[in-house]
């Protein structure tokens, strides 16, 4: 999330990091990452898709993480690592030339409103204007950012984090490592109501949610609280920013939501399941294991294991993708088929 | 919205609350309520459908109330409890098992920010954290939450709630027993510009927000003052999350708006008007009471009352079903089509 | 944004304000600006529209600016001002009449958290419950709200407003006279990650984010983080609420995103470009200066410059309005040619 300015390597100390093999000048000095067009000699960047080979030709970086297949693409790089998987090389790469966000410090701010049954580790780091309710819990390591309200009786697990803005709702509990960016909302109330003459009573919701461990949230999420029971997000899952999802969902693990989908309520979505851009899902319907839902796509029936889904209503991938083709040919083809069908017609 | 932990019931004294009729033991001691397949033998569970009529059979139960069509419904539950609409019984016992989310104290938390001249009732609540502005009025029994923002002005009614990080600009008015949920924004400038060679001259927003009572947003919902005068949500009204209403909007009682549904400015919108998941209305549009606009709908013209509306661009919803139908059998059709025409210019 | 009363001004002193022409009672008073139905006779109101002219006839304004187009439309006004473009009058009258929003105080309030290396200049605002980092830089005549997080190394540039509750990450450049409503999260890390075995590893986001000057977003929008280096906002973007763009991606100067509208990451657009209401781009392609992507466009390629698009997936305006106008007709046509095709068969 954060940097604090990068250090400097030796492009010979990077490629025993990340156990590629070096090619060119190993004096070669580092002090940041930077892509193909915009690093300059003192960055390291890294080539891993044909699609972008003729970009390290003009590159001025002064040297290059690249996957065997492309490691003999033109260059002036001073350095080259040849490595087989040149994004995950980044992954070690990153937190030795940059120093990692953390906490700023352990124990509670001045500031903050922590109730007196509050449990809170005196590693853990609360930090200014948060409000801690009674019978929370925050574990070890945990990072309580600025402007954070952790409701009565919420735990949050060891090592989590909650950026700044964030909303826990009174019983939420959170699992380790997780970690919830500014303004997401966990456990408001479910879109609930008995409609009558009256108008539409509420439905009370007396459920909660629980969120997995290595869980990460963008900004802006929301996640409704249970009715009667939870509404559960699985271990590792990763959400992008404006995710909803509804009362008394249950999410496997590691799905993968990007920004803008939206789940209805008592929805059961397996593991590993992928909704791309702006998907749409209705309630009370069953998405398998290790599905993929194409972005747009606006689900109302069941979706079963590993199959890779879109449109709207969604169905097969395949099949949706050729209505599309089929639709932007169809004006044309009514004409034809008028014409023809006129032809005969007259004759 | 919170629990603070559930009471206990004989049986008996639940039927006689709900006013159903009880089956079984009258002893039986109730805590909880839960789903079906969650239900232990301490809850009461529902079976209001007979699409759930078989989980009964294997729920651990203790009671459960259940609609006089399915009362003989296998199962093992010590005791039943005939009564006409499960689901409206859930709402009077709901109070009766759990204890409902209440204002944690009457006063100003000494945290907050309060301007002189604003006016709170002595039995309201005013969080930690809060910021209360220059002639802002808040009434009785009103429970401002934690990092709320009222701004110059703002008129909040009675028994309203702010429940969290809400902010309200200046002279927004919030009617009676409305609430608000965590990072709701109210009253933000619309999206006006008049545009011309020297970019996009904001129009300043001098009209404000109107709420009625008996309203409730879901959270980082977002509702433009009006540009002149006042863009008003009338009496009644319950929105989902994520929903975005822009400058200059008129929506009229008891409307239902689900989450991620967008209506842009100047749209007039009648009484009793659905609109479901992920809907978008243009501005400028006219839609009538009790309409209906189903799932991921993006309405661009005018929608008559009463009537139910879907697809892109909307339209009455039989059609537009009918137009998915046709289009997933289209490329088959085509195929058909071209071949028939070949078979017939051949010959 | 805010409105503090209306001042009164003699309807002779508009129309040389505005350069328009006085027809009628040139003493008539003014203390408002209001629309055709709900002015009154101390409000000036206007008439740009011949769509809107039968509404004037029946208007209780006391004065009503009009396009020399319409200037005989019949209404009971006692004043008129004949002016060439009447909304660009009600920009410059707007500022006389109302009294615009500004900084409440110069300096720091006392509640805010303020790191000793931060500088604030002397005449800017940093409302109550602000946090403001080390290293920080708040410009000149900056205006920051209540309960913004103003992180460490952020710099807010001269005139530019955090309206409340807005989150800027670390590293965060706001250019000049930028604002920011209400919940909008500026630098929050990018969707990234690594997927394998050990399930989806997270890319360090060690970029920025850098908007422009004369900069507008609505409220609860969020903008990503640049993985390596900036994800960009050019200046005088104008952006609605709820707008959602991906780390990388790179916006030049003067676009208008309306609400709902996501783009997804490393994608470059142009100048001028407009992407109306719940418009999805996808990750890595470019949209070329002054294309207009319609309400609910779906892009998945490249579009060119100055063309406008639309549907799903996005297609040359025209074509997707054929498409849509072909769909409509398909299930009456499919019948009619399947009669036609049984009728030949039978034949």
């Amino acid at each position: 999330m954060s940097v604090k300015g990068p250090s400097a390597l030796r492009i010979a100390d990077v490629a025993a990091a990340v156990g590629g093999s070096l090619v060119g000048d190993p004096e070669t000095v580092v002090s940041g990452i930077a892509p193909l067009d915009r690093a300059g000699p003192g960055d390291v960047t890294f080539l891993a898709s044909a699609r972008y080979a003729s970009m390290l030709a003009s590159s001025n970086a002064g040297a290059v993480l690249v996957s065997p297949q492309l490691a003999d693409t033109p260059g002036t790089c001073r350095s080259r690592i040849v490595v087989d998987k040149p994004h995950e090389a980044m992954l070690t790469l990153l937190p030795l030339l940059y120093t990692m966000p953390d906490r700023p410090f352990a124990g509670v701010h001045p500031s903050a409103v922590v109730a007196s049954t509050a449990v809170i580790a005196p590693d853990a780091c609360v930090e200014a204007f948060s409000v801690v309710g009674a019978g929370a819990r925050i574990a070890a390591g945990a990072w309580i950012g600025p402007f954070s309200h952790v409701s009565d009786g919420v735990a949050v697990g060891p090592g989590s984090r909650l950026v700044s803005h964030v909303t826990l709702y009174e019983g939420t509990r959170i699992g380790a490592r997780t970690t919830l960016h500014a303004g997401t909302r966990i456990g408001s109330d479910g879109f609930g109501y008995v409609s009558g003459k009256d108008g539409h009573r509420k439905v009370p919701h007396v459920g909660r949610c629980e969120i997995g461990d290595d869980v990460e949230m963008g900004a802006n999420c929301t996640i409704d609280r249970g009715s009667l029971d939870a509404t559960e997000i699985g271990d590792g899952c990763k959400f992008d920013n404006m995710v909803h999802v509804g009362h008394n969902c249950r999410v496997g693990r590691l799905c993968l939501f990007t920004a803008g989908t939206m789940v209805a309520g008592s929805t059961n979505i397996g593991d590993g399941v992928v909704l791309a851009g702006q998907v749409g899902v209705a309630g009370h319907v069953n998405i398998g294991s290790g599905a993929i839902l194409t972005a747009r796509a606006g689900v109302i029936s069941d979706v079963p294991a590993g199959e890779t889904w879109g449109g709207f209503p969604a169905r097969p991938h395949k099949l949706a993708m050729r209505g599309y083709g089929a639709l932007a040919k169809l004006p044309d083809f009514m004409k034809r088929v008028e014409q023809f069908m006129k032809d005969r017609r007259d004759s």
